[in-house]
């Protein structure tokens, strides 16, 4: 069933700045999941679609032709509303925990569908499995049982999700074609609206730590990721937040479980509680709950017992103590005066050199490793006390990791430069 | 030895507009060549180089990382100078094979490596099999000896010659990425410069039936051939050449032999012995023989008597019979009047539908099909009387060929739209 297209002529439309027909778009995708199209073939095109783009019928379309190639979950019929986050991803960004167990006890069940960490920001399901027994692995029907159960699920996406997108994901990594808005935003919402949610809340990272390095380019991404959610029929919303700076006080894995248990807890560094507070009366409001307050839930424990149930549901033992690195490296602060700066990539890759993260798939994490900061932008620090704890279990590591951090941060005496810069930049809706 | 690059990287610096690097083009010419660079990386970078360019120095360095991909012929011991022709391909372009026999008759050896036909345009290799026993194959050593004593060789291109761009063009011709002038040049030039010759003459077509449909993109096409040429040491010159009429009066395989048989013999049709004879006297100069006239060749039977050496060295016997197709189907002139057009896509499509040429490069081809035209452009045709004669050795497959002439030529009472267009549009050294 070729509809009598052939891929050459389908990348030759593209590279000639031609509209791809939704006849070209359908057969190109089935093709390219099941074979008939080569990784060779899919990499030219894609290419092309960086540099020609797509226009919003075309993007829609690929969208739909993606989740068409694998199957579709459906939560209708639990007793609960239905909301999911996603984030393009960030250092310490450890939201989704808090998140997921926050919306839960508001009455809005999450199936979050999550991925592992590549490259200098870290992956949810790295993080959740410092927690002893933890498992990421959940079939669709434990997955809708727990969503019923607990209202919250945070797990990882099974293979019949949108094999399309696995396939072309795995291929853009390797052939310089990640940053193409269309495919982004297709690769996105297609498991999205694939992974059955009722409403869809985007947090788009925009700063030096983030995959989008300008707000320009990020808003084109939220509206286009707006846009397709919308067309699919999901409530779609997107808050562009900033990444310059990272987020809490921590970068890593089982460091940002504890982070992430204090903000359950009603305490946690005031960005992370912002942020999880902000992400979660957006994803109640699509889900038309607008009469919960979510962060009277953090304060009166509910989130807390959901989380507890959520990690207990999934193997993980929620009283068992996090995995702690071997060794540590303390960095003083070299002045005295304020923190004026406090960038993101560089505490980002510090933590991935320190073996948070992984450079290769197959490549395992060491859970207690990563970069504890004791101070944020616009704190003060005294000249020789602790200004970050690099944590790892393989000391040769620390020297990369310091690297890194070089010329990352600013301290200056008087503080007069210090611009403190919004968390949350717009929202697109 | 990676030389510190990677795939993503020299893929991510095209993509983004960036110059490569010597460094860069080295390794990854190399590196596909081996391959640790992945055909998905390679045809992503194709892409990106069609799309955004390569300029004077790129394109050179990636020209010589292809010749050092393989071996590099050296005819400079021959007691001859040497001369070479390349065309970017046309219909009924059989000039190489009068050509070669007629330079060498001049005096200048001609070690012409040629190609097999994939779609409408026709193959040097293919026409010659038309002839009984005749072989593409021959050594190196052989080929040296055959340039010694007879002066001329066409021959297939062993596989150690510029294996990049081998591999490479057979990737671009599945991705949609073979009209990059940076690739065309690069692929073109590489196996001209590795092939040894000391000068080398560019019959650069332009028109319906080329590769280049308009003279801007065959100019740029050429000077930057010429470029390349010269910045290896080869003496190099551009023909651009009309390609909107085919060439002669026949288009195939054994047809277009004898064609330029009669052409030997000092016949034949007037714009194929113009552009023989305008092309060898540019291999001439560029070889430093200006002071000999190749018309007086033709005439005198001399490159006829190098002809069957050269056949007969390769297999092959000149005085065999020339295979004719089975069967044959003639077209009437739908008028009186003058042939005020004829369109060469047209009849190469005719052609290749006929047999004459393959669809894949595993397909064979029929040495007896083909297209025979009876009046050209200016002649006067009578209502009735046969315009084209169609050859196959299928009858089935007269149908699709008579589609590809429709609409191809038109024939008008009184002539008065026709406007000889010139065979020489331009030259470039």
């Amino acid at each position: 069933m070729s509809g009598g297209h052939d891929a050459v002529e389908v990348i030759i439309a593209k590279r000639d700045g031609a509209e791809l027909s939704d006849s070209q778009i359908d057969w190109v995708v089935a093709a390219y999941t099941n074979g008939e199209v080569a990784d060779e073939q899919m990499s030219s095109l894609a290419m092309a679609i960086l540099l020609n783009g797509m226009n919003r019928r075309e993007i829609a379309r690929w969208t739909a032709a993606m989740i068409a190639s694998g199957e579709r979950l459906d939560f209708g019929d639990l007793s609960w509303p239905t909301a999911d986050k996603h984030s393009t991803g960030g250092v310490g960004d450890k939201i989704t925990l808090p998140l997921a167990p926050l919306v839960a006890a508001c009455g809005v069940a999450v199936p979050q569908l999550s991925g592992r960490g590549l490259g200098h920001t870290g992956g949810t399901l790295d993080k959740l499995e410092a927690i002893a027994g933890w498992r990421a692995d959940v079939t669709n029907a434990a997955m809708w049982d727990q969503l019923q159960s607990v209202g919250a699920v945070i797990c990882a996406a099974g293979s019949e999700l949108a094999p399309a997108d696995k396939k072309l994901y795995a291929l853009r990594d390797v052939t310089g074609t990640v940053e193409a808005i269309p495919l982004i935003a297709s690769s996105i919402m297609s498991k999205k609206i694939a992974e059955g949610t009722g409403a869809l809340v985007l947090d788009v990272k925009v700063g030096t730590g983030a995959f989008m390095k300008d707000v320009d380019t990020a808003r084109e991404l939220a509206s286009t990721m707006v846009e397709l959610g919308t067309d699919a029929g999901l409530h779609t919303v997107a808050l562009l937040t900033d990444m310059s700076t990272p987020l809490g006080l921590t970068a890593g894995n089982a460091v940002e479980v504890a982070e992430s248990v204090e903000v359950l807890a009603g305490g946690g560094p005031a960005d992370v509680v912002e942020l999880t507070v902000a992400l979660a009366r957006e994803m109640l409001a699509g889900a038309g709950r607008t009469d919960v307050e979510p962060a009277d839930k953090l304060a009166d424990g509910s989130a807390m017992d959901v989380w507890r149930s959520m990690i207990s549901a999934q193997g993980g033992d929620p009283d068992a103590g996090l995995p702690e690195a071997r060794e540590s490296h303390v960095v003083a602060a070299p002045a005295t005066g304020v923190l004026t700066r406090l960038d993101a990539l560089a505490v980002g890759m510090a933590a991935w050199r320190l073996g948070a993260g992984r450079a290769r798939k197959e490549d395992p994490v060491q859970p207690g490793a990563g970069v504890v900061w004791h101070a944020r932008p616009g704190d003060q620090v005294t000249e020789g006390s602790p200004l970050f704890t690099l944590l790892t279990d393989d000391e040769s590591r620390f020297d990369r990791a310091l690297e890194s951090l070089d010329g990352g941060f600013d301290v200056e005496p008087d503080g007069s430069s210090y611009q403190p810069s919004p968390l949350l930049i717009d929202r697109i809706s």
